[in-house]
């Protein structure tokens, strides 16, 4: 069965076609960006093809999901005769709120829940109802399935997801901590376990998705305990463009200094903040790991907060499971930029971790074990792939459903 | 020596007399409260002599602190028969700036750079210098010596003062975690080592002051390294009215739902949050304590809350300290409350921590180590008492000054 994966944004359409046979082939996969705009971009990846690329005006997010169709099955670039082969579509969805506690299959219950769920996440969740009501019209009768950036989290509990603020807001307005990058954390996990011989609901794991956005997950026994991003993909760690976690006070104080209205602030908070905000103007791991060893104050500090968030979230993970057994190191910071896992992992001796700086500088962008053999905690480096978890739910829920 | 302490709040004034001879000897203490009103309060606590009590309307904080003064030298119920005992005044002050990093004689030049802090500080530092100018008004003679709750962390690195926004709110406007409660944690830190016929020097410590307000500390080799409070003291751990830390895009949600003003805001997260508005009216821990022990929702809730975000940071500053030797439970909460303590504490062997719960159930206001006799870490409660810090700079500076 092929199956189509969906990631919708305000302007993008990512998308992968993947074949599920013994093992999960990727077929094609492909980009389209700036819709809306008159130099909107087609970019088509097919396996054993050469890439397809044009430029046009792309008015809306249906003529540019018509588009993807149309590559998947073009005499040329193509890598399907028929859209029949389509066995079902799996779109990533930001926010399931309390409701998807994991990856469903779309009724229209399903999407009215969506639909309503566009109120706390205003900014994520339009884009990708409007990928699955455009696909509900192109391709009728094939199973859409919905996977959420935040159902691997829903088994927090209290103490890790609520907030210290009036309860009403918790009651009646569902504000609480949800996190994000479930997917990720919630295929590295077991990988982690699997390449060790391991049992994942017998562990302690740490995952730090370390990217342009960035999170962390304490997986116990299988499950998510407690993930750094909150109600919104703003707090937590440094990021590329965001604060993470950032004193409200002073955040207040900046406001009224400045007169910034709610725009302006949530502006300040996730578009100018994080590593660009420190360096003033970069968010490439590479340009300030460079501009550190040439001695820049400002890319000294960025990669030191950047560093020193993360190793304290370990810590306070730690802390919430008593203890440790793995950390997984993925996303592109996590997977590739070996001198920030060092400066993270190589002084946690407390927690058992004999970090190997050798093993370390060797696997980049390559999966591996970068602590010594010893060491009672391991430190690993894997890298995440998203779209497989959403092709595999999917997967899993179509074929079911075709057995009903 | 007797020395004058000082702490001024808005509409507030406390004191103590404290005769400083081979150990610190308490002669006086006492609270003008509700300055600014008709029904002020003022109680006198001579030592030896029964308390004194009035209410009557106090205009201001120069009438306050001269009802004080009068109080002290007071036939009837005064400890001493003339001001001029009085060796020096020390002045708690809250925000010390990154100017003052050690208590210091206040002279033109250091209340000018008090009342410039005034703008980072508006709630706390204004009544503060009142106080300061109200003194030497009324003692011109006597040195006045400034002991500010931000001074102990000046030690803190980059990477645990900066916050990830733009590095110009940093450079021009002194937007920085500063941490607060620096008193206390500089006393309780040395007390621990030294009641363990231990160096400071040598030690990673984690001191915990829980009280209304509530603060952590990572104190390696006897200074601040990292501190849960920031720009403002309301961040960091669940307090009795603050939410501690928060999402900025949840404050961001809710301010844009409710349209609420930067002063609606602060009041928020200042006055409505925390254990009050988790409970819904609560900010006192024994009444939660006893609520979850009646099986109470959100009083359960907000201890699981509080105990979780403390062992959170107990990790963070474990891992940023590569582990810790002595964690100190101080404070109103920190010193009473043994059932948080064991909440907290409890489970957190991975640290090489073996709580001892008998004897944490047996030290109630009461210094003593609630760790078994072959933990590696030790847990301690230990009272704090910030008016003897501020008594022992104000002495030592004062002498110094005589001498010159």
């Amino acid at each position: 069965m092929k199956i189509l994966v969906l990631n919708c944004g305000s302007s993008s359409i990512k998308y992968q076609l993947i074949e599920m046979l013994s093992s999960a082939e990727l077929r094609a996969k492909g980009l389209v960006e700036r819709i809306g705009e008159q130099e909107a971009v087609f970019t088509h990846k097919p396996v054993g093809k050469s890439t397809y690329e044009i430029t046009t005006a792309i008015p809306n997010h249906e003529v540019g999901i018509q588009m993807v169709l149309d590559a998947l099955t073009h005499p040329a670039h193509g890598v399907m005769s028929s859209l029949s082969e389509i066995g079902a579509v799996g779109h990533r969805v930001a926010h399931g709120g309390e409701y998807f506690k994991k990856s469903t299959l779309l009724g229209e219950k399903e999407r009215e829940e969506i639909a309503r769920l566009c109120q706390l996440a205003p900014l994520h969740n339009p884009p990708a109802l409007l990928g699955i009501d455009v696909m509900k019209k192109l391709l009728p009768h094939i199973p859409q399935v919905g996977v959420f950036d935040t159902s691997f989290h829903q088994t927090m509990p209290e103490e890790a997801f609520l907030y210290a603020i009036p309860k009403e807001y918790y009651i009646q307005n569902q504000i609480r901590r949800y996190g994000f990058h479930g997917t990720s954390h919630k295929f590295v996990a077991p990988k982690a376990a699997e390449l060790l011989g391991k049992n994942v609901n017998d562990l302690k794991i740490i995952v730090c998705h370390l990217g342009n956005g960035a999170s962390l997950c304490a997986v116990k026994n299988g499950i998510s305990i407690d993930t750094s991003m909150g109600f919104t993909p703003v707090e937590g760690l440094v990021m590329g463009t965001r604060s993470g976690d950032l004193d409200t006070g002073a955040l207040l104080y900046i406001a009224e200094k400045e007169q910034l209205s709610y725009a302006q602030m949530n502006t300040l908070v996730n578009k100018k903040s994080g590593l660009y905000g420190l360096t003033g103007g970069s968010t490439d791991m590479r340009d300030i790991i460079k501009g550190r060893a040439e001695g820049d104050e400002w890319k000294t500090n960025a990669f030191n907060c950047f560093a020193y968030r993360v190793k304290k979230y370990i810590g306070a993970y730690a802390a919430a499971m008593n203890g440790v057994d793995i950390i997984v190191m993925t996303g592109g910071i996590g997977e590739n930029a070996f001198l920030m896992r060092e400066a993270i992992l190589n002084e946690l001796s407390y927690l058992g971790l004999d970090f190997d700086p050798e093993a370390n500088k060797k696997y980049v962008g390559e999966n591996g074990i970068i602590s010594k053999t010893n060491s009672k905690t391991t430190a690993m480096v894997i890298a995440t792939n998203e779209e497989l978890v959403i092709a595999m739910d999917t997967y899993s829920l179509a074929k079911t459903e075709d057995t009903i």
